[in-house]
């Protein structure tokens, strides 16, 4: 089979890119995340996983709320900007428009085409990392990144993350229809 | 601003496509999974959001251990097919060449370019899906996948999915440099 090792520090391929909000010491933070998925189908909940140093922690343990934004790919240099500085040095609130819902300690980003707003259900401690799991309580989008009902990734055109290479990618091509393509071998 | 609600149902822009591997009752099995990411940074581990009445869910509290598989883009009708069907009703094992690990108990499929071998360490029971924390013990690619020593995602090619319009993706272009093209705005 000819396989190798990659080592032990493998990361998704590819991981999405978000923005955590945070409201620290009652101003807004964000922070790039990429360690983020679904967990619970109902509630529909949200699970990320959060360096222990980072100010977006304080934030999320004092007001037990966050909010995850999917900024698009036009907005790259300040998602990237959001990983590389610390709201423990630099206030990054005005690099975009603010806004909250219903929980109003989640702060949330206009100009990203899609934004959940959560409330914190358990935190999981692990040795560099905490692992929050919040329920979903609303979302927030524009009719423009709709298909249907439905948000269109194509027209939310997010970024795609990869480490340790630590890159950037859009979205390519529709591949096939889930819950569907394999049907084909359903028959055999 | 013009925000609507998109419910309170939604999912990752994007997911990843993996195959979950464990056995259960002896047999290989694989199940399309979607809901997985990094958790930990040091030790490396992974989390994944498996819905209960899933046949994995037996292999996984079995033997403690499990596998996340990448398949490439060019096993889309087996990725999907593996979400289509239970391991309750079908052998899936023949579709795929499997081996396995130091762990023994957490099959591998040859096919994928790359495969994750995972010691359960931490389930989290939510309403409708257990969450399972494992930690990263070996992986497996191809020199082939590598540029570098690093695994290359245009390589591995894999697969993105969303929902709930039920649609796989694949990676499109590079977008630029993480933890670099935002200092462009550091220097303002």
């Amino acid at each position: 089979m000819g396989k190798i090792s990659a080592g032990r520090n493998v990361f998704m391929y590819p991981m999405p890119v978000t923005l955590l909000g945070t409201l620290v010491d009652g101003k807004p933070d964000f922070m790039t995340l990429g360690w983020v998925t679904r967990v619970n189908a109902n509630p529909p909940t949200i699970g990320c996983g959060v360096g222990r140093h980072h100010h977006s922690v304080r934030g999320i343990e004092e007001n037990r709320t966050f909010s995850i934004n999917f900024p698009s790919a036009d907005l790259l240099a300040e998602t990237d900007y959001c990983g590389l500085v610390s709201g423990k040095d630099k206030d990054k609130a005005p690099l975009f428009e603010v806004y909250y819902g219903e929980l109003e300690t989640a702060p949330m980003i206009a100009e990203c085409p899609l934004s959940l707003e959560c409330r914190l259900e358990l935190t999981i401690e692990n040795p560099t990392n905490n692992f929050y799991i919040g329920e979903i309580i609303a979302s927030f989008t524009e009719e423009q990144y709709l298909t249907g009902d439905m948000p269109d990734i194509k027209k939310i055109n997010p970024l795609l993350l990869t480490m340790p290479d630590n890159r950037y990618w859009t979205v390519g091509n529709f591949a096939g229809d889930a819950w569907s393509t394999g049907k084909t071998l359903k028959k055999k």
